[in-house]
Formats: structure tokens, sequence, C-alpha cells
């Protein structure tokens, strides 16, 4: 088997080619006056991290491969971007994460209040962006692209408000089916499915039926999102950039942490519960280490491994429905290539 | 003198009016699906514990004042109440602060996490408002009301910026002016000019000019924070519903804090600093009261509550620039007499 480095090229340069296009436009669009310090000098903190840049690059490929420009949808790859970067702001807060692309989190550099208020800058900064557009695009499509975000906006919260209340009142009777509903509303529909739906929207001038990219979406949301809990578990923090099992510390209820409540003997389930239920400082290393050894002891990562690979298969039969009308291109390869490239990377 | 209950009756009964409107037509709005308990159920929370409703109100009666009617301005009502109590949930975790209402603050009852989704939540349902005003004001008016928005949001954030910064890098060299640059942005913009704004755009359909209540609302909030502030140094919890003396616990830069630190001795001055610079958790009730009685020494209550007096005044003559030239109504009225409320109510 080739390193993922030379199998998934084309894969990353475009990746860099498109986050690159973004970030550049999106600092642009940062006020240079007051508040600075407070405000407007922290807005670019995470996107100057250099994430990978899926969502904006399944945004402006789509846009390229039905047919659109890079111009046309650049406004809301930025959104996207800025959207994706305020909620990771607010996340960190959530999750108490410490670090974040290989640095500490907003709140822990600057306070949980400047870091909300800066999560919030972003959201704005986003919706006005969004405003912008009707300039090129005209009121028709800016407001359809309105309605995209809206309901993508929501989807997004009904997902956080779910994760957050599992881990506060200590879930643990939970199905594989409840964490796909999940990852639909708290990943999917945010890394896949809008930006999908924005990019083919502009490049169609609103052609696109409501339910386009739907599937395609949630089964490539879900397949990233596995591998993201995988790759916390397993990958290296310089790699991976946040805190290896920082996941088990905080109580997240993976894929893997489900199959493993519903696996585990009755004694361990017990201990399993306590554990979780106590405040994430008092869950103590060996605890985590515990649960890690766990995982692989019933198979949990595993099994989540395969069904990370399921959910990618099933992005690819959906990749038929949803591109498959298109012209070959190198931005509808680039799409492609993605649905493996979601599942294997390692970073 | 008479007691503000019965000078203020007509004002008190219509800022009821407004709110039983306006809440009920809130509730109605707030969907019944799931997550009810981590999302959907905490959205009424606060509107419930029943706020003055002074910014629902100025939409409203300035809607009604200026030839329009409280349906067509309902929908933006109910937006402003939400962005407001939105606005709350975040800054009580900003300001670490206990009450709320006569009540603990949504992060202390379910947690920052929760808490900050929910206010998240709160934002997301105003835009949605908004964006069905075009039913019935028409995509034209309902972008208008789209531009004020962002405006109003852009404002707030920039003043939240700067007061957590001050607070954060314990900033004591301000003047008044940096004080009411300040009001303007935190308060005055979302509290004052945008409610007025909209709710005249609504009547005049979209026929007001960009400056049309910018000096009026500034003054009015102004006059209204100073009373605001006070009333945390000097009012009764069972009426303010928040901790005396909060503000200084917190090290909130009030305009009395700020007089006081230019005008206490400087070894005054040394101690004040230093208490300011502790964390919160560190700063004992016994100088919080220090610097309570310093305020009262110093005149610096004085001097706030005869500030909050010049710029209702101000407020006043800007009123017949704003206003001036409507026929007399109750609505006109009972927004001229809110003036003097706002520097004269004990809640």
């Amino acid at each position: 088997m080739s390193s993922p480095d030379t199998r998934f090229k084309f894969v990353e340069q475009t990746l860099r080619k498109y986050r690159d296009i973004t970030l550049k436009a999106l600092l642009e669009i940062i006020p240079s006056r007051e508040p600075k310090k407070y405000l407007y000098n922290l807005m670019p903190v995470y996107p100057k991290r250099l994430g990978k840049g899926l969502r904006t690059a399944l945004c402006l490929a789509t846009c390229k491969a039905f047919g659109g420009t890079i111009n046309s949808a650049l406004n809301s790859a930025i959104a996207i971007e800025l959207f994706h970067n305020g909620f990771l702001i607010h996340d960190d807060i959530q999750d108490e994460s410490l670090f974040r692309r290989k640095a500490p989190t907003l709140y822990a550099e600057q306070g949980v209040g400047i870091a909300i208020n800066v999560g919030n800058a972003m959201n704005l900064f986003s919706l006005r962006l969004l405003m912008e557009n009707r300039a090129h695009l005209g009121p028709n499509l800016t407001w359809q692209i309105f309605t995209e975000t809206e309901e993508m906006l929501r989807q997004t919260l009904e997902g956080q408000a779910l994760e957050l209340g599992w881990i506060k009142d200590n879930v643990c009777e939970l199905s594989e089916l409840d964490y796909l509903r999940l990852s639909l509303k708290k990943t999917s529909w945010y890394t896949c499915i809008y930006p999908c739906r924005v990019g083919a929207l502009i490049a169609t001038g609103g052609a696109i039926s409501p339910e386009h990219f739907y599937h395609f979406g949630w089964y490539l949301g879900s397949a990233f999102q596995i591998q993201d809990d995988l790759l916390n578990l397993l990958g290296e923090y310089e790699k991976y950039g946040k805190e290896i099992n920082g996941d088990i510390q905080e109580g997240k209820r993976t894929l893997m942490l489900i199959h493993l409540l519903n696996h585990c003997s009755a004694g361990e389930k017990a201990k399993l519960k306590r554990f979780l239920s106590l405040p994430r400082r008092d869950r103590f290393l060996e605890d985590v280490e515990w649960v890690h050894r766990l995982m692989i002891k019933y198979g949990s990562i595993e099994y989540a491994r395969s069904c990370a690979r399921k959910f990618a298969g099933a992005a690819l039969h959906e990749f038929e429905i949803a591109y498959g009308d298109l012209p070959d291109s190198e931005n509808k390869q680039f799409i492609l290539e993605m649905i493996l490239y979601m599942i294997e990377r390692d970073h």
C-alpha cells in the first residue's frame, strides 16, 4: 500500500489551492479598524493556523464541476470558512479543549468571554458576505443561499445541543442510528451538504432540487466524522493538532464509545458510566487509557473503521447520483478522490 | 414627589401591553420538536422571566407613531426580543454573572456549553423571523431591515469586545468620552437606535434617512445604561433581579468607576488598580464595599446621576427632531415619557 502522501497528492494539492485562495480573500475582508486587539486581530487566528479547507474546497470544486466559476462562489466559500472557524471557537469552549491546530485554543489564550464574542463575530461576518452576494448573484439566488444557510445553522445547533446534552445527562443507551442522526446534524450538514449545495446553486443559477447532495453529504460527512474521532484516539498530536484521547476525556459520544457501551460486560459498563458521570477534570489519565484499551478489546475501533468504510462506499454510490451526469473534469475527479481521502487521511 | 408607580403608570402599562403581545408571539414560534430538553425548552427561559420589554416597545410604538401597524412590525419585535435575550445569555457567561431576572443565569443552571448554544439559537431564530418578513413586507424592505440588523450586530459585538478587553487588560486610563463611545456601541445601538429605526422603516415603507434616530437613540441608550449601572450599586435585588454590586465585582468600566479612577488619590488609585487586576473570584466583598464607599466619597455616583439626567435632556431635545413632526398620539406620548422613565425607574 503506498503512503497517503503519494496516493492523495492530487487531493491535497487541490485542497491547498482552494484553501489558499479562500484564506487570502478571507484575510482581506477583516477590518483594520478598532477594536483590533480584542476582536479583529483575533478573527484570523484559527484560519491562519491552516485547517485542511475541506468545506471551502467542496463548495468551490462543486461550483466548478457544475460549470460555475471560482469568483462567483468565493464570497460564499469565505463565509463557509468563517462559519466553520466560528463553530470551532465556540466548540472548544463547550468541550473544554486545550489545543486546536497545534496551538492553544482561543479561549485558553484570550478567556471565555472574548472567545465567545469572536465566534459571534465570525458568524456575523459570514452573514455579511452572504448579503454581499446580492451585487453579483442577484436577489433571488442570494435569498436561496440565505435559506440554505438558515437550515444549515439550525441543523448544526440542534446537533450541538444533542451532543452536549448527552454528555451533560450522561446518556449511555445509544444506538448506531442515534449516532448517525447526530453526525447528520452536527457534522454532515455544514461540512458537506451545505458547501456542495451552495456551490451547485451558484453554478446553476439556483436550479438544484432541495434533496440534491443530501445523501451524498450525509454519508461523506459521517465517514469524515468517524475518521476524525479515530484520529483522536490513534493519531499523532504533531499531525492531528488536538489532544490525543481528548474525546474520551470529554465523554464525547463517538461511534466507538457507543459500540463499547453496547458490547462490554455489565461490570465494565457500570464502571464506564461512573467514569463518564465525573466532571471532566476528575477523569484521570489512567481511566482514559483504560477506556481506550477496552475499545481495542471489544473491537470498537475496528468496528468504527469498518463503518467509516461503509459510509465512504455509500458516498461513492451517491456520488454517481449527485455528480454522475456532469462531464468529466479535474474538479469532479477531486470530489471523487475526496471520498477515500476522508477515511484514509492522517490529519 | 409622587412615587414612580403613579408617575409612570401609563409608561408601565404600555410596556406591559407590548411585552405581552411580543412574548405570546415569541412563544408560538419556538419549535415543539426535539431536541427539547437541551435547546428548544431553554430558549423561552429568559423571555418568560419577563424583562421590561423596552426594546420591543420602542419598536412597536415607533411603528405606530409613524402610522404603521403592530402586525407589520411584530416579527421584527420578536426578533429584537430574541436578539436581546440571546445577548443576555452570552453576556452572563462573559461576566460570570450568577443571577438574571431574580433567578440563576442560564449557564449557571445548564452549563456553559449548552448556554452558548442556546444563545446562538436565539440569534438564528431572530434572523429567521427577519427572513419571514419577506412575505408581508416585500423583498426591499426586508433587505433594508437586514442591513440595519447587520450594522446593529456589528456595533454590539465591537462594544462587547471593548468592554471585555478593558476588563481583561485592566485598562484604567479612560475618559467620559470613552464611556460614551462604549455605550453607543454596546447598548444604545441595539436598545434604542435599531428598534426605533426598524419600527419607522416598516411604517414608512423604508423612507427613513440613515441618520434618523442616531442621536436620539444614542442619548436615550446612554441614559438607560447609566441608570442600569446605578441600580446595580443602589437597587434592591428584589426589584433589580441581579447581584447588587456585581458590576464592581466584575470590574465593569461603568461611568462611576471611570469617574472614581480619575478623581481618587494616587494611593487609592494604585489600590483600586490592584483590586481590579485580581481574578473575579479573588475580589473580596469587603474590597467591593470599599470601592462602593469611595464612589460615594468622591461623588462618582452623584456625577453619574447628573450625566444620566443630562443625556435624558439631550434625548428630549432629539425627540423633537426624531418624532416632532408626527401627529400627537398615545404612542408618541409613550416614547416621550420613556425618556424620563429610563432614568427614574427602580428596576
